[in-house]
C-alpha cells in the first residue's frame, strides 16, 4: 500500500505540474497557472522562482498581447536551453532530431537507411551517433540535453528497452540502449544522460495524445499501419505497456484463424496479415513487395478514379480493418480511435466499409460515441512521441533531472 | 496538469494506505505498518488514532503469537462495525451479502431467480431490498453500513452505473441504482449511501486480484464464463473501465467472422458464440438451452470418462477459447490469465488445447512468462468484488466517508 508524499514530494509534484503545464500548453501568466493548478499565487510565484533558478523556465513579456493595459509577464519554457534528443528507427530512413522543452524542433538529421537483415547495431548506432553529435555541436551555449529516446520498429521489454525483435532490422533481444550509450560517450563526451527505448507505435500514441488529434482524451486507441499493424493504447491518459511492454501488439490479434493469410508470426488470420501493406496490395494486383507509402496511396489513388480492382482491394482490407477496430472498440472501450502511418490513407480510401463494420461487430453502447480520426501530427509523429518520452523525467521531476544532465558547451 | 496534494489530502492517502492495509492483509502492529507504509512511528501512531476515533480499527493483542516476550498490539480492522452491503443480480439467482472491512462475511442470504425476461425491475428491488433489511437489522448495535454495489449480467456505464444491457433480465437502460435506492430508503429509514453499479466480471477481477489467485499481480485478465463471456481487466493494480465503463466486452471479440456461428449481439463468430456454453453443448450434442455449471461440467465429466463427442466438443471450444485468451495476451500483455465461472471447468477440461493454440496465436515474447489460473475465490467470486467496489470509498478517503454512513440501531 502506497502511503502519500512527503512533503519534499509534494513540492516535486507542483513542480512538475507547472512545467507540464507550460510544456503543453505553452506561456502562461503566474494567474492563470495559479486558476489552472489550484494553487495560491504565493505557491506559484516560489515554484516558478525554482523553476528559473534551474534553468527550465523563465518569465517574459508575451509576444502578442490582446487586451489593453499593461501586459501581465508570461512562465515559458526554455525550449532552447533545455532539450531532448528523439531518434527514430524507422521502416527506410533513419531520424533524429533535437526538441527543446515545449515541444521546438531545434535542429534534424536524417537519412535513407534499406530496410534488410541483419544489420549491423554497430552501424546503426554510428550513423545515429554522428547525428547526435552534429546537433549537440549546434545546439545553444549553456544548453543541456536532458534525456533522449529511441523509437523502434519491433517489441520492446519495459523498463529496460531490450529490443525483442524488430523485423526492418533483423534484431533479437538487443541491448540497443547501451550499444548506443556507448558510441555516444564517445563522440560527446560529457553526455551521461539515460536512453530509453520503445515500440513505435506507443511513442506515436503518446504524440497524438499530448499534442496531435488525441488532445483532451483520455482513453484512445492509435493503430499504426507500416508493413505491420501496431496499436498504442492511452487508458486514463496513460500509456498501456503491460507486464513487460509488450502490449498492443494488435496485429497479432487473430481474426480470420481458417482461412486467413499467414503472417510473418507464424500463426494465420492476424490482423496485419489480412489488413496489412502486403493483404491490400496482393488484393490490388500490385507488387506487394513493395510496401510504404507510395504503394498504398496509389491504390488509393486508383481506386478513387474508378479502378474496380483497386476499389475491391480497399472495400475488403478496410472490411478486416472495421473487424480489427471492433475488437479493440469492445475490448478497450476508446472515445477515439485515430489510423496513423499508411492506415491513414486506408482508411480514407475506406471509410464507409470500416464504420458499416464497426456498426455490426462492435456493439451498440461502445460504439455510441466513438470518435475514428486521423492522426495529424504527420511524418514526424513518432519522433515527437520519443522526445515526449525522453522528456518524462523532468516533467515529473524537475529540479531532480536537471542535476543530472549534461551541458553543451 | 494536476498539482500535488494538500497537507490534508496527503494525510487522507495516509489514513487510506494505512486502512487498505489492514482490510487486506489483516491484523498488523504498529512497528510493521510503519515499515510497510514508509512513515515513522509517530505518523503511524496519530493515524491509527484518527482511524481507531472514527470507529474503522481497533488495537488489541494478537490472538496467536509464535515468539517469547510480550506480544505487541496489533490494529485490526473493525469487521463487525463497518460493513457494505453486495448484491449479485445473477443467472438464476438473487444473492446479497453484508461483508465487513476486512472481507469478512457476516451475513447472507440467496433465492432462485429464473433468468427470463423482461423482468420488472420492482420484483428484483423488492426481494434484495428485504434481504437487506433483514441482515442490516440482524447487524451489531452501533454498526455502520458505508456502501452498497450490485453486479450485473451486463454492461453498466461509468460513473453513474446506468444498466446498459442485461441479456438474463431483459433491461435496457435501466437505472437500478435509482430504483434499488429508493425501496432500500422506504424499508431501511436512515440508510444513505450511494448504490454502486457494476459488471460482473469486472467485479470478479476486482476480488480475484485483491483476495484471490491475482494477489500481488498488476497486470491481469480475468475470463468470466457464463452463457456469455465477459472479462475484467486489471492494469497497473487498477481496473480497466474504458471511456464510459464498457471495456472488457471480450465475449463479443470476432474471432471467425466468415464461418462463425451467430451471436445473440447480431455478429457472427463472436468469441463467446464460438466459446460459450452454448457452443460446447450444441457440439456435445446436449441441449443447448440448459446452460449453466452442471451442464458445462457434465460435458468435462464425460470427456473424463472418454466420451468422444464430448472430447471433439472440449476440443474445438478448448481451440477457440486459446484464440481469444492469445488475442488478449498479445493485446494486454498480462502476467495471469484467470479463468472462472464455467470456463473454470471448460479450461480444466481441455488446457492442453488452450495452451498450444496459445503458443501458436500468441507472440514468444508474450506468451514467455503468461501464467493461466481458475479463479481460486468459488461462488462468491462476484460478491467478493461487489464488497470491494463498495469499500473503496472507504479504503481512499476513510474518515470522510464515515461521516456520510449510516448506523444499525
Amino acid at each position: 500500500m502506497k502511503a502519500g508524499p512527503s512533503q519534499e514530494e509534494v513540492r516535486q509534484q507542483n513542480l512538475g505540474a507547472l512545467l507540464r503545464h507550460v510544456h503543453y500548453d505553452g506561456p502562461t501568466s503566474r494567474a492563470e497557472l495559479a486558476t489552472r493548478l489550484g494553487l495560491n499565487r504565493s505557491t506559484i510565484l516560489g515554484l516558478v522562482g525554482d523553476l528559473t533558478a534551474a534553468g527550465l523556465v523563465r518569465e517574459e513579456l508575451p509576444q502578442e498581447t490582446r487586451r489593453a493595459g499593461r501586459p501581465s509577464l508570461v512562465v515559458k519554457p526554455e525550449s532552447t536551453q533545455v532539450h531532448v534528443l528523439a531518434v527514430d528507427l524507422g521502416v527506410e530512413r533513419l531520424a533524429a532530431a533535437l526538441i527543446g522543452l515545449g515541444g521546438v524542433f531545434l535542429d534534424r538529421r536524417e537519412c535513407p537507411w534499406p530496410s534488410g537483415h541483419p544489420q549491423d547495431p554497430a552501424q546503426v548506432v554510428a550513423v545515429l551517433a554522428g547525428f547526435a553529435r552534429e546537433m549537440l555541436d549546434g545546439a545553444p551555449a549553456g544548453s543541456s540535453c536532458i534525456g533522449i529516446a529511441v523509437a523502434v520498429r519491433g517489441i520492446v521489454r519495459h523498463p529496460d528497452g531490450l529490443v525483442g525483435l524488430t523485423p526492418n532490422m533483423g534484431w533479437r533481444d538487443l541491448d540497443f540502449a547501451g550499444a548506443f550509450t556507448e558510441r555516444l560517450r564517445l563522440g560527446v563526451p560529457g553526455l551521461d544522460v539515460p536512453v530509453l527505448v520503445a515500440n513505435d507505435a506507443n511513442l506515436a500514441a503518446l504524440a497524438e495524445h499530448r499534442r496531435g488529434v488525441g488532445r483532451g482524451t483520455r482513453n484512445l486507441v492509435y493503430l499504426n499501419g507500416e508493413i505491420g499493424i501496431g496499436a498504442g493504447v492511452i487508458i486514463e491518459g496513460e500509456l498501456l505497456r503491460g507486464a513487460r511492454g509488450y502490449a498492443g501488439e494488435v496485429g497479432h490479434m487473430t481474426v480470420n484463424p481458417y482461412r486467413g493469410r499467414p503472417c510473418g508470426c507464424g500463426a494465420h488470420g492476424c490482423l496485419e496479415a489480412e489488413a496489412g501493406e502486403r493483404a491490400l496490395l496482393e488484393a490490388a494486383g500490385r507488387d506487394a513487395t513493395v510496401t510504404g507509402a507510395e504503394a498504398v496511396r496509389s491504390v488509393v489513388t486508383a481506386a478513387d478514379r474508378g479502378d474496380i480492382t483497386a476499389r475491391e482491394a480497399l472495400h475488403r482490407v478496410g472490411d478486416w480493418l472495421g473487424i480489427g477496430i471492433a475488437n479493440l472498440v469492445n475490448v478497450f472501450d476508446p472515445d477515439l480511435v485515430i489510423l496513423g502511418g499508411t492506415l491513414r490513407d486506408v482508411f480514407l480510401g475506406s471509410a464507409a466499409q470500416v464504420r458499416s463494420r464497426i456498426n455490426t461487430n462492435a456493439l451498440a453502447a461502445v460504439r455510441e460515441h466513438l470518435r475514428l480520426r486521423v492522426g495529424e501530427l504527420g511524418a514526424d509523429t513518432v519522433l515527437i512521441g520519443a522526445a515526449e518520452l525522453a522528456f518524462t523525467e523532468v516533467l515529473t521531476n524537475p529540479l531532480e533531472t536537471l542535476t543530472r544532465s549534461a551541458s553543451a558547451t
